[in-house]
Parts: structure tokens; C-alpha cells; sequence
């Protein structure tokens, strides 16, 4: 280490700082070590991927309004010039808590002091695991980009069908869960379909489109308001939105989602209904709730573990009112609130209970709209959109992300385009040799241009 | 059709105006359908990608400095509201000059009155189509996400490994040939390394970085005059960039480039020495060049088919000064009168032959260094690299294109930092099990972090 400080609870032979590892640089990791960032501690922050990735915009990547570079950004840049912080990409198979031992699957290994585990959710399909090949989820810049892929496809094959019943299959689009991923990926592909198809294809018109979203409960956004899901209801039917409520997805297959009265036939459909704790919390031995997240205690840590913390999604902490939600200012707090409890303990310092600190909830419905419940008061429409981009504007990481995202909205809004409509294969063979295969999987219509 | 003028040239039953197909959405491509755009002709643009690509800014995206979207536009974007014109996303298996009829491979057909093919050219290998897994090329925007995977990987690798030797070796990037594409990318590199890891990585130095340019030929840039060529040498030498002059790729394997005297070893290994026409000249019967370019009149036409047109890449076109390179300002000259021919062929009048205008040809060497060859005269330094920013951004597809990408640069020089450092993966098993094969392929460094 470079800058050498008072090493108050050594454990290393040298008198080292304390050794703080995070596992995960999502919401909850990266404000741990931000938190940390410049104090007597050192800190190892291990993520699976190279960027924090701003997942409340993510379905404006599926919908072509954002690139992916503008709703990731590098870990090491936002933890950039941070001597005692030190980023590494790599993926952990065992946490020893006994050995104080994090070791990654390619050998490595790190001890700590103190663990704060962040790694986040991951997406569930309630043991159905093969529904997945047709109803891909939304959780990665990865995943952003092949829906995104899906849905352009669509519209291009349905374009080629001069058959208007092929056509009009070709254009349903079904999204599985009516949660702020599910509503706000309906308002948008909405808006996507009405702003391309316009002008850009001669066949397929703005009315064929069909968007279908299915809810097991009996509302949509069931974490907000009864009066801000009446609201997002109401204005997505305006827009043309089906919405389908009280029915779980009893299958998916190629011909659609299956419902205990029907089936929803759709060629592209999106999984927004599930989620569970990362796997990793599978193979950490402590008490987890159904969802496989960890119970931690009122200050974040595992029981019989006061050293080792779990934040955020994969974290289950209850309070008077129930398990607090999986939403990124619970993850924010933790993280900061865990960062200052070390702190305080290096100091030699004891720490109040963590209390959470609700400043509201939002969800957007297209792109002049959104509902918001702020200190119980629901606001909606314009001014609730407004709030919603401006609350996510100021949380987005990365100064030059906000002024680019913001600029990308302003761009949507008067050149009425997109510019992030790139249909981009990963396979290299197929994408050199053959269009990809479910492109050709389609009718062969075979017409002549007469 | 919606709209119905004059059928002067009628080959439909329906005295339908004269259908012009054009294959490729490139420079080429493009420019012809833009000049055909509300004339009296239909026109289909058929392209294997649904984007139109800048290729003079790719080596941008390869290097985290532009992303993706901003190099690309769809082509459907482009022809917006340009009613006779309609996109078809397909890949065209076999042209039938005599039929005048252009098949699919998904069976579709359109028949044609006139043909433009610009279809382009593809790496190509010098039949050693190995190479291609050790030394991907830079032609697609997956090209250069993968690329941009492959150099920010070598650099977390490098961070991992505590051996000096070990690390130097991974962090050794060649380039495998010596003109536009290869000087820019190898500017492009240094400034990459420098501009990231001197306040984002713990452990790997700038001066660690090591930038090998092989050139089989004499000089660099040999399309350009020779003033350039020294300048371009002096000012990558001077950024520390290793180039070696007159040695041919005997064979490229996981050690690195084999030479005739030597082996560079290297992590990453870039391609940017050769290109070929488009497989597709193969399948039609015509004169080729050694290239597998479509030789062509003084026309553009294809000789004993004066309805059927090669443009750009994939043609060759012989001057008095040897054939015309395979350059965009060719390309989009050759597209304009192409569509300027056929429009006064429809009118009954004839055309002088093609006439190539050469305004000058650059290349930029980092980022504020460029040489141009305008007019016999060389620019070099800081007022080149000027021009070359003002002709690059003029000749962009988009406004909205042309905005963002002057904003990148602007910010690339305020905060000195790359947002488009993404590490993204194509294979979903892959990144959500574990790290992608080659990362975990490294040596296993155990190391505790006392």
C-alpha cells in the first residue's frame, strides 16, 4: 500500500489497514466503496462484469431510445484515481465466513476483515427454466441488446409478409409481469413502434402492433399505490396496451404464453415477473427466505457474523412494515450506511440499526408520462415525468452520461427518431454466412417485387 | 405503389415505373438510393445488416472512444419517407443477369430492370482463414465490440498477475498490416492505454504497453504520398509504437505473429492487412480481378449487361493511373452517377463516362495528430488532423450522428475518459456461469491480498 495509516484492528503480519472486500459494484457495492474510498481501510471490489450498469434505464436500451454505453459505465472509471480501492473482474465460486476467505473460481483468493456482500438478483422463472429460450429476461446490457435484436427482427419479418394475419401474429409483443420493468418496456415499445413504423417500413402500420402485458396479481406496479396503479393501467390502455391481470404464465413455447383461459400467441415476448438472489447466496450457509435471500439482521449483518454484511437485492431485511423492497435506494442506503458502520468499528465506535429512508417510488408510461408516489402523495402525468427524469438523470453514474442521456432524450424528442436501432449478431459465422436462423425460420413467402 | 408517374421503360404488367434494385447499404449503395429518391423509378435496397456503417470512424469503436450507435444508422433511417425506396433486410444468394432477377436465400425473388451491386469487400486472409480466430478483423460493428472485448480484457488480465515478464507479454498488441486502418487503430491503442491506465488500474503501467504495427510493404499508408507515409511513421514512432516494414504474416497462431526473422508475441492480434470482394461476385459469371473484384466499363457497367452496375469495393475500375482504391469517395461518386445514368437512360439520353474526383485522401494518427494528401499537397500535425475531423464529421449519415460524435470528442478531450469501455458477451450461459473461457484460460496467480 502506498499511503500507510493507523492500523486499529490489524490482521495482517505487516499492520495493513482493515481489508474490506464487496462482492458486487451494482448500487449497493459501488456506494459501499465510494463510501470507503479515501479512509484508513483498504478495499477489493470483485464484479463478474466491467461496468455498473444503471438498471432502471435499461428497458430504453431494449427499446432502441439509449445505447448501452450510456446506461453502463466502467467500474474502475467511477472508482478511478481511489488509491485504497481496487477493482477486480472476476467471478466468486466460495465465501469461507470461518476463514474470512473469498475465493474466485480461476484459483484466487482474498482475505478479509470485513465482507459486504452486494451481488444483486438474478432473473427466476419459478423452476421453468427452459421458458427462458423464448421469453429472455432483462437484467444485462446483454440482455437489453437481444430483445432489443428481437423486436427489430420482428418488424423486419413481419415487413416481408404480405400476409396481413402472418403479419399481425409477427407484431404481438407480450411482456410477462406488470412490475416498472413490465410497464415501462410497454410504454416504450409503444412509442418505439408508433415512432419507426411511421416512416420507415412500407407494409407494416402503427395499428398492427399489439403489446400484450400479462400480470399474475390483480394490479400492476403492486409496490406503489393502489392510485398510481389505476393511473398506469388507465394510461396504458390509452396508448393501446392490452393488459391482462389475475393470470399467471402457465407455460411459454414458441406459440406464446399459455394462461389458464387462453393463450396469447406473440412472437417476441419479455420476461419482467421474476427475480431471485444470486446464486451465490446459495452456497453462503445462513438463513434465506424463499426468494433465496439472505435474512440479515437490523444492521445488515449475518447472523453469528457481525464482520460479513449483505446488501440490496440479495439481502432480505425486515422491518414493522415487512421486507423492505428490492429497489436501488434500499441498495444505495445499505451501502453507505454498512461503509460507515466499518468505519465507526475501526474507530472502535458502535452503530445505530439501519433504517430505511423511502423518498418514493416512480414508474414511467411512455414519454411524456410516469406515476409517483412521493411522501404518500401520488403525483402523475407530465409533472410526475418530468420528476422520474430528473430523479434518474441525478442518480445516473458518470457526469458525462447524464449530459448524453439527456441530450438522447431531447434528440428523441425532436428529430422523433432513434438512433440505437441496431440489430447486431453474436455468433461471427452466422452473422458472415446466413442471416441469423430464426430470421429464416419464418414463412417463405417467395413474391416477386411486380 | 402509392404514388404512379410515367411508366417510360415498363417491364411489369402493371406499366409500372422501372425497378431498380440495389444491393448493399453501404457508401455506395446508400448514395444511389439517396440520388434515385423521388424519381421516377421504384427502387429496393436489399442489405444482410439493417445499419448503415461509417467505416472510417470503426477503428473509434474498436478502441472505447465511440460506441456503436454512433457510428451506425439504420438504413431504413436513412431512406425515411423516400416513398419509392423500400429496404429489405435479407441476404442475397444468386444474381441472374439474364433473368434479371435477384433470389434470397429465404426464397424471396425481385425481379429487376436495373442492378447496382455494392455489395462490398470482406477481410480476408490470404486463404489462411485460421488466422481470423487469433486475429480478428475490423469490418462490422461486432468487429470492433469484439476487439474492444479482447484489448480491455488483456488489460484485466494484465492487472491480475503480479509477474512483471507475464504481464508485459499480455499486454502486447499487434496489428497486422500497415494502412488506414491499421495507423489509426495503432494511434488510437497508445492513447487508449495511456488515457485508462494511469488512474484505473493498480498495477499495469502505461509504459508496460507495448503496440507492434507490421507492414508488409515498404512503407505505411502506401495509398498515400510518401511525405505521409514518413510523417505517419515519425509520429507512431514518437507515441512509442514498435512498426516493422517489409515483413509478410507467415503464419499467426495463440503465441502471437510469426514472421519470417521473428515472432511478435502478442495477446491481441488485429487484422487489418487484406480485404476481398463480397463472396457474392463470386456466384456471377463476369470478369473478376485476382481481389475477386467485378471488373467493370467505364461505366460502372458490367461488361455485355449495360442495365447492371458494380460500384465501390467489390468493382474494379481501371484509370489511366491503375485502378481506382477501394475508398468511400470512390464508392459514393460511383454511387451518385450510377443513379444519375440510369435516370437518363429512363429519359432516353445518354452519359459520359465515369470520372473519378479525387479530393484527397487522410488518415489520423491519435488525437490531434493526422496526414492528408489534399490537392499534391501533404498537411501533417494538428491542422490535418482539423480537416480530418471536419471531412469525417460532414460525411457522417444523421445529423443526430454528427452532433454526438463532436460531443464525444469534446468530452474525450475534457474529461480525458472513455465511456464506451464496455466488456459485453455473446454467449448468455457464458457470462452468467463464469467468466468467458479465455479470461479464465490465464495462469492461475494465487494470491491472497495481504
Amino acid at each position: 500500500m502506498k499511503v500507510r495509516g493507523r492500523a486499529v484492528r490489524p490482521r495482517d503480519a505487516g499492520g495493513d489497514r482493515p481489508h474490506v472486500v464487496i462482492i458486487g459494484g451494482g448500487f449497493g457495492g459501488l456506494e459501499a466503496a465510494k463510501a470507503l474510498a479515501g479512509r484508513p481501510v483498504r478495499v477489493t471490489l470483485i464484479d463478474r462484469s466491467n461496468h455498473h450498469l444503471f438498471q432502471p434505464l435499461l428497458y430504453q436500451v431494449a427499446m432502441a431510445g439509449l445505447s448501452p454505453t450510456e446506461v453502463a459505465i466502467p467500474i474502475r472509471s467511477v472508482l478511478r484515481n481511489k488509491d485504497n480501492v481496487h477493482t477486480v473482474l472476476g467471478n466468486v465460486a466460495a465465501v469461507d465466513l470461518e476463514g474470512r476467505r473469498v475465493d474466485l473460481d480461476d484459483g484466487e483468493s482474498f482475505d478479509f476483515d470485513y465482507l459486504v456482500i452486494a451481488a444483486g438478483a438474478r432473473p427466476a422463472y419459478f423452476g421453468q427454466e427452459h421458458w427462458r429460450a423464448h421469453a429472455p429476461p432483462l437484467k444485462s446490457v446483454e440482455d437489453a441488446t437481444e430483445i432489443r435484436r428481437e423486436v427489430l427482427l420482428a418488424f423486419e419479418r413481419a415487413e416481408r409478409m404480405a400476409n396481413d394475419l402472418q403479419r399481425r401474429k409477427k407484431l404481438t409483443l407480450a411482456i410477462v409481469g406488470g412490475g416498472p420493468t413490465g410497464v415501462e418496456l410497454a410504454g416504450a415499445l409503444v412509442e418505439l413502434s408508433q415512432s419507426i413504423l411511421s416512416g420507415d417500413f412500407r407494409r407494416v402500420q402503427t395499428q398492427e402492433v399489439r403489446v400484450v402485458l400479462i400480470e399474475g396479481g390483480d394490479r400492476l406496479l403492486s409496490g406503489m399505490s393502489e392510485a398510481s396503479s389505476r393511473e398506469a393501467k388507465l394510461a396504458l390502455e390509452a396508448m393501446g396496451v392490452e393488459i391482462i391481470l389475475n393470470r399467471m404464465a402457465r407455460d411459454i413455447d414458441e406459440r406464446g404464453v399459455h394462461l389458464d383461459d387462453r393463450i396469447v400467441e406473440a412472437e417476441t415476448i419479455v420476461w419482467a415477473a421474476g427475480v431471485r438472489a444470486s446464486a451465490l447466496a446459495e452456497s453462503i450457509d445462513v438463513p434465506k427466505d424463499q426468494a433465496g435471500r439472505i435474512i440479515v439482521r437490523h444492521d445488515c449483518s449475518l447472523p453469528n457474523h457481525p464482520n460479513a454484511f449483505a446488501i440490496g437485492d440479495i439481502a432480505r431485511f425486515d422491518t414493522e412494515d415487512g421486507p423492505l423492497p428490492g429497489v436501488s435506494p434500499v441498495a444505495m442506503q445499505q451501502g453507505r450506511y454498512v461503509a460507515r458502520w466499518i468505519l465507526r468499528t475501526v474507530e472502535g465506535r458502535s452503530t445505530k440499526p439501519f433504517r430505511y429512508r423511502d423518498k418514493g417510488t416512480m414508474a414511467t408510461i411512455g414519454r411524456r408520462r410516469a406515476v409517483a408516489d412521493v411522501l404518500g402523495v401520488t403525483m402523475t402525468g407530465y409533472p410526475a415525468w418530468l420528476a422520474w427524469l430528473f430523479v434518474h438523470l441525478f442518480f445516473l453514474v458518470g457526469f458525462k452520461n447524464r449530459v448524453f442521456v439527456l441530450l438522447q432524450w431531447i434528440g428523441a424528442y425532436v428529430f422523433e427518431s432513434r438512433g440505437a436501432r441496431l440489430i447486431t449478431f453474436n455468433d461471427r459465422k452466422q452473422r458472415s454466412e446466413t442471416p441469423p436462423r430464426r430470421f429464416n425460420a419464418g414463412p417463405r413467402s417467395v413474391e416477386t417485387a411486380s
